[in-house]
C-alpha cells in the first residue's frame, strides 16, 4: 500500500481527529476560494449589461454592486447566526430540514448538490479557459487539462482538509494580496488626483451609447448577474465541524475575513472602474480584456506586476473549485444521515474525510466537462440557481427558527426581519436568475432538482424497507434447528469433489451429490468409482450414505437443470434447508480464470436470483 | 428467452445432432466458398507481375495457372487420402499432431488460427472494398460495415451449420453459374472463331512491354501469387465431422466438386485471358477494372449480365469469410480437445456448434478490422503463409503417415512420392511468399505464431498442473472429520446475523461472533443485546455458548481488522477448519446494490485470495 500512503498520506486514526482541525489561515482557502474568486468576474458580469449605456453605465455600477453588497451583508449576518446556532454544520439543507421540513429540505439539498459540482465543473474550466485564451495552441486540449486539475484537486482533497489548506493558502493570498495592491495603489492615485487619475495605459473608449435610460428589467438583471459573487458563501456554515475548538468562532472569524475581502475587492474593483472611466468589453470582440486586466493595465502598466496578478487570477480560479470539494462532500454526509442518500457517503476514509463525497463530486463533475466539452460559457447558465434556491431557503428557516426560539417574534423580531428580507430579496434573484437564463441552459438545473429528489426519496424508501425488515428485538429462535440438506454438484470425482463431500458430512445426514450428464461426455463409470471411493469407506464407518443423483441433459445445459432440480428438492422439503456446496478453484494468476469455465461463479448467481431464504451457498475454496 | 431462440433458433438435443449433419449440396457452399472466390482474384493476382512484359506477358499465364493447377491436384489428392484416413477431422493440425509431433502440430495450429481470422477479414473487407469502389459515398463507413458484415456472418452461422449451408449455397451457385456462363460462352466463340473471338467490348489495350524476358524470381512471385487460389482447400478436411454419413465419402465428394469448379474457373478465365488477348491493369490506374470484369465484358458487353456476374463476385466475397467460420471453431476444437486452448472450444453451444470457437473468431476479426481499417490491401500481406506452413505440415506429416502404414515405403511409395513433392512445392511457396512479403507485413504472421504457440504451451501447463493436483483416485477420507470453527461478521443484531447465527449452531459448537468496533459509531449496547438475546436462550437450551470477540478498529477500516483475526484463528487452530458465515443482502433491483457496502464481496473475494485450503465461506443469502 505504500504507493496510496505516498499519493494520499498514511491513514489517520480516528483519535487523530484534532489534528485534522483547521484554523482562520487556512479556512479562508478552503471554504472562501470560490467566493474570493468571483471578484474576478462579478463586476464584470453585472457592468456587461450596461454596455448600451455607453460611458454613462458607469453611474449605475457603482449602486448595483453596492446593491449586491448590501445583500451580501444581509447574508453573510444570518450566516453568522447560522453559524452559531448549529455549530455541528448549519448548511441550507440542515437549516431547512430543521426548521421547514423535509419537502424543502430536499430542493435545497439536489440544489446545492448540483450547485457544488457545477461550481467545481466551472471553476476549473474557467481557469483553464482563461489559460487557453492565453497559449491558444492549448485549446483541443481543453477537456484534458480540466481533467488533470480535476485528478489534482481531489488527490489533494483526499490527502485530508489540513493539507489541503496548506497547498490552497499560497495562490489564495497572492490573489488577494496582487489585487489589494491594485486597488490600494489605485485608490491613492484618485485621491491624489482629486478623484481623476491619470492611467498609465489609457482604457479601451467605451463603446457608443445606444440607449440612454436604463428599464427596471435590465437593472434586475445587472444586479442578478453580480449576484453571482455571492455562490460561495454556503460552504464555511456547511463545514463548521472541519474548524478547530471554539469551532463557531473560528467558523465565524474565516466567514468574516471571506466576507470583508470580497467586500474590499468588490467595491475598490468597481470604484476604481468608474474613476478610472473602465467600461465592459463585448465578449467577443477582439482583443477582449477582462475588466481587471484593464484596470490593472491602467493602475500599474503592462509590467512584471500585471503577469503576476493575471497569474495569481488563473490559478486562483482553477483551484476556487476547491470549495466544491470542502462543502460537496459535508453535505452529502448531512443528507446520508438522514438516509436520502447512500450510506456510503457517511464512511469517513484513510484521511478522515467522506472520501466517497470526493469520488463522487470528482466523477460528477468529470461528467459535467466531458458533456460541454470544457467550455466555461456553456455552464454559466445553469451555474448559481441552485445557490440562491439554497440561500432562499436558508433564510426562510432561519425566520422559522427565531420564532421557535424562547421570545419568539416579540424578542427577535430584527432577525426574522434581517432574514425575511434576505430571503425575499434572493428568493427575487433566483426567480430573475431562473426566468433571464431558461432557455439558456438554468432549464438542465430545473429538471435536475426533482430528478434528484425523486431519487432521493427511493432512496429513503429503500433504507426504510431494509430498516423494517432487518430489525429484530426477538431473541435467538432456537426452535426448528434442523440440519439443511446438502446438494453437492460433481463433475468428477476428484480431490475437489472429495473436499466438498467431507464439509457436506459435517454439515447433514442427508446428501445429495447431483452429476448432470451430457451425452456429449466420455462415460466415465462414476457410478462405479462412487461405490468404490465413497460407499466403500461410508459404510465401514456405518455412517449415512450419500446419494448420487445423476440427471441426463439433452440439450448439453448443466446450470438448468442442476437450478431445477435444486429448486424442486427445496419444494418437496417445505421448512427444511438446502445448502448447496460449490467448489471453486482459486487460480494464482488472473488469466488462469479464462482457462476454467465460470460455470461456478453462474450458479452462485443464479442461486442468489432465483433461490429464496432456504437456499445457502457454502463456497469450498481449492487453492492451485 | 424468445429472443435468443427467434434469432439463433431454439436449442438442439444433442441427439438431434444427424439433423444437423450436412450433405455435399450444403458442403460445396460451407467449406468452398473462400477457396471458389479465389477464383475472382488469383489469376489476376499471376497476372499483375506481368503487366513489365506486355501482350507478350501473355504467353506465360496458362502455363503459370496450369503450375497452380497441377499443386492444387497435388493437394486435392492429398487431402482426399487425409480425409480417408481421418473420418473425424483431419486438418493440418490433426495430421502434424498424429505423425510429426506436438511441436509441428503447434506451428500448424498456430498457423492456421492466424490465416482464419485474415481470411475473414480479408474476405469482409474485399467485398466491403468492392462495394465501395462501386458506391465511394459509403467509403467512411467501411470499418462500420465489414462489422455489420461480420456480425450477419457470425449470427448465421450461430443458428448452425445446416442453416448457414442454406443461407450460403444461392449466392455460391449465382457466383459459380455466372462464371461459368461467362466462360462456356467465351469458349464456344473462341472454337467458332478458330481461336481468335472478337470481343464485344475490346479490352484496354495491353501496356507496351519494358522487359523481354522474364526472371525465375519474378516467375516464382507470379506463381505464389497465383497460389492465393489455394487457401480454402483445407477447410474441408477440418471439418469431415460435419457431413453426414458416409461422411468421408460426402466430405471427398464436396472436396472434389469445389476443386473441380475451381479448375474450371481458374483454367476458363486464364484461357479466354489470352484468347480475347486481356491482360491485368495496375490496380491504382484511371478507370481500373478487375480481370473478370474485363472479361465478362469482353464476352458479354456491359448489359445487364454483366451486373448480375459483378453483384454475385460481390457478394461471394463478403460471404467467403464463412469458410472461417466453418473452419475455426472445428479447429480450435481439436486443439483444445489436447488441452492447449481453454476447455471452453470443446462445449458445444444450443445449436449444436462450437459455439465458442464462433465467439473467439468473430472478436479477434473485428480487432483486425478495427486495426487494419477494414481495407484489404493492407491485410494481404499478413496473409496465405499460415495456409501454406498448414499444407506444408500436413502432407509432410502424410509422407510419414504413409511410411506407418502396414507395407510402409515398398507399398506406399507412390503416396509418398506424391505427398512429398506436395510438402516440398508448397514449402517453397511458403519461403516465397515470406521472403517477398516480409517486409511489407508478412513480419506480423511471422511475429505472431511462436507467441500463440507460446500461450498454447502455457495453456498446456496450466492444465497439466491442475489435473495432477486435482486427480484423487484414493478413497473418500473420513479421518479427522472435526467440525470447523465458524466466525459470523456481525455489524449489529438484526435478522440477518439471528439467520446466520442459526446455521452456526448447526455447524459447529464453536462460534465466534465478531464486531469490528470503531470510534465513529454510536454506540448501540451490542453487549447487553448479545446477553439479552443470544445467550439467554442458548443456556436456557445448555447449548454450548458462541463468543462474542470485539475488535476496535483505530483507522475506521472494518475488512482488515477482519481478515487479520480470521487468519490468526486458522493460525492457532492448526488442522481445524475456519467457516466463515457471510450473511448477503439480495435486493430486486440492481440500483439497489449501490446503497449498501460492497463489504460482503470485498470480504469474499478477499478471503479467497488471501485464504486458503481450511477456510470456508458459507454465503446466507436475504432477500428483502
Amino acid at each position: 500500500m505504500s504507493f496510496v500512503d505516498t499519493l494520499l498520506g498514511k491513514p489517520l486514526a480516528t483519535s487523530e481527529e484534532h489534528t485534522e482541525r483547521i484554523g482562520v489561515a487556512a479556512g479562508v482557502p478552503i471554504f472562501g476560494l470560490d467566493a474570493l474568486t468571483s471578484a474576478a468576474y462579478g463586476p464584470e458580469a453585472a457592468m456587461t449589461l450596461l454596455i448600451p449605456l455607453g460611458l454613462a453605465g458607469l453611474q449605475y455600477i457603482v449602486p448595483i454592486v453596492t446593491a449586491v453588497l448590501i445583500l451580501l451583508g444581509i447574508v453573510f449576518f444570518s450566516y453568522l447566526q447560522t453559524i452559531a446556532a448549529y455549530p455541528n454544520g448549519g448548511g441550507s439543507y440542515t437549516v431547512a430540514n430543521e426548521n421547514l421540513g423535509t419537502g424543502p429540505a430536499l430542493l435545497a439539498a439536489a440544489a446545492l448538490m448540483i450547485d457544488y459540482i457545477l461550481t467545481a465543473a466551472v471553476g476549473i474550466s474557467a481557469g483553464v479557459n482563461a489559460l487557453t485564451s492565453a497559449v491558444p495552441s492549448l485549446q483541443p486540449d481543453t477537456v484534458l487539462l480540466c481533467l488533470v486539475i480535476l485528478a489534482i484537486l481531489s488527490i489533494v482533497n483526499l490527502r485530508g482538509v489540513r493539507e489541503a489548506g496548506a497547498a490552497f493558502i499560497v495562490p489564495t493570498f497572492m490573489f488577494v494580496g496582487t489585487l489589494v495592491a491594485v486597488i490600494g495603489f489605485g485608490v491613492y492615485h484618485t485621491i491624489a488626483a482629486h478623484g481623476h487619475p491619470v492611467p498609465v495605459v489609457a482604457p479601451p473608449p467605451a463603446l457608443p451609447a445606444t440607449v440612454k435610460y436604463l428599464g427596471i428589467w435590465l437593472l434586475l438583471k445587472s444586479f442578478s448577474n453580480g449576484c453571482a459573487a455571492m455562490t460561495g458563501v454556503e460552504a464555511v456554515s456547511n463545514g463548521v465541524n472541519a474548524f478547530a475548538e471554539p469551532r463557531a468562532k473560528k467558523a465565524q472569524t474565516s466567514l468574516a475575513i471571506i466576507i470583508g475581502m470580497l467586500v474590499v475587492l468588490l467595491f475598490g474593483t468597481t470604484y476604481l472602474a468608474r474613476a478610472y472611466g473602465i467600461t465592459a468589453m463585448e465578449p467577443d470582440a477582439y482583443h477582449y480584456q477582462t475588466m481587471v486586466s484593464i484596470l490593472t493595465t491602467a493602475v500599474f502598466g503592462r509590467g512584471w506586476f500585471y503577469y503576476v496578478t493575471m497569474g495569481s487570477i488563473l490559478v486562483a480560479l482553477s483551484i476556487s473549485a476547491n470549495t466544491a470539494f470542502a462543502g460537496f462532500p459535508r453535505l452529502a454526509r448531512a443528507i446520508a444521515a438522514n438516509e436520502y442518500l447512500p450510506h456510503v457517503f457517511l464512511l469517513r476514509g484513510r484521511r478522515l474525510l467522506f472520501s466517497h463525497g470526493i469520488y463522487a463530486l470528482t466523477g460528477f463533475t468529470a461528467v459535467i466537462i466531458f458533456l460541454f466539452d470544457g467550455v466555461t460559457d456553456k455552464l454559466i447558465p445553469l451555474y448559481a440557481i441552485g445557490a440562491f434556491i439554497a440561500f432562499t431557503l436558508s433564510q426562510a428557516g432561519m425566520v422559522v427558527h427565531w420564532r421557535k426560539q424562547e421570545g419568539g417574534y416579540k424578542k427577535h423580531w430584527w432577525h426574522m426581519f434581517v432574514n425575511g428580507f434576505g430571503a425575499l430579496a434572493t428568493g427575487i434573484t433566483t426567480l430573475v436568475v431562473l426566468v433571464t437564463k431558461f432557455t439558456s441552459g438554468a432549464w438542465v438545473t430545473a429538471l435536475l432538482i426533482p430528478v434528484l429528489i425523486l431519487i432521493m426519496l427511493g432512496v429513503k424508501k429503500h433504507y426504510s424497507r431494509v430498516r423494517r425488515e432487518m430489525k429484530d428485538m426477538t431473541p435467538l429462535n432456537l426452535v426448528n434447528l434442523e440440519p439443511p440438506i446438502v446438494v453437492i454438484p460433481m463433475a468428477r470425482w476428484d480431490r475437489v469433489t472429495e473436499k466438498a463431500l467431507r464439509f457436506g458430512l459435517l454439515l447433514s445426514k442427508e446428501i445429495k451429490a447431483v452429476h448432470i450428464h451430457s451425452d456429449d461426455e466420455g462415460d466415465e463409470d462414476l457410478e462405479g468409482l462412487w461405490g468404490d471411493k465413497v460407499l466403500g469407506p461410508i459404510r465401514k464407518e456405518g455412517l449415512d450414505e450419500p446419494e448420487l443423483v445423476t440427471i441426463a441433459s439433452n440439450f448439453r445445459f448443466v446450470l438448468s437443470p442442476l437450478m431445477d432440480y435444486i429448486l424442486k428438492l427445496e419444494d418437496d422439503n417445505p421448512g427444511r434447508k438446502v445448502a448447496v456446496i460449490l467448489p471453486e478453484m482459486v487460480v494464482r494468476h488472473w488469466w488462469e480464470y479464462a482457462l476454467h469455465g465460470q460455470r461456478v461463479q453462474l450458479l452462485k448467481l443464479m442461486l442468489l436470483l432465483k433461490g429464496n431464504q432456504r437456499i445457502v451457498l457454502v463456497n469450498i475454496p481449492w487453492y492451485l
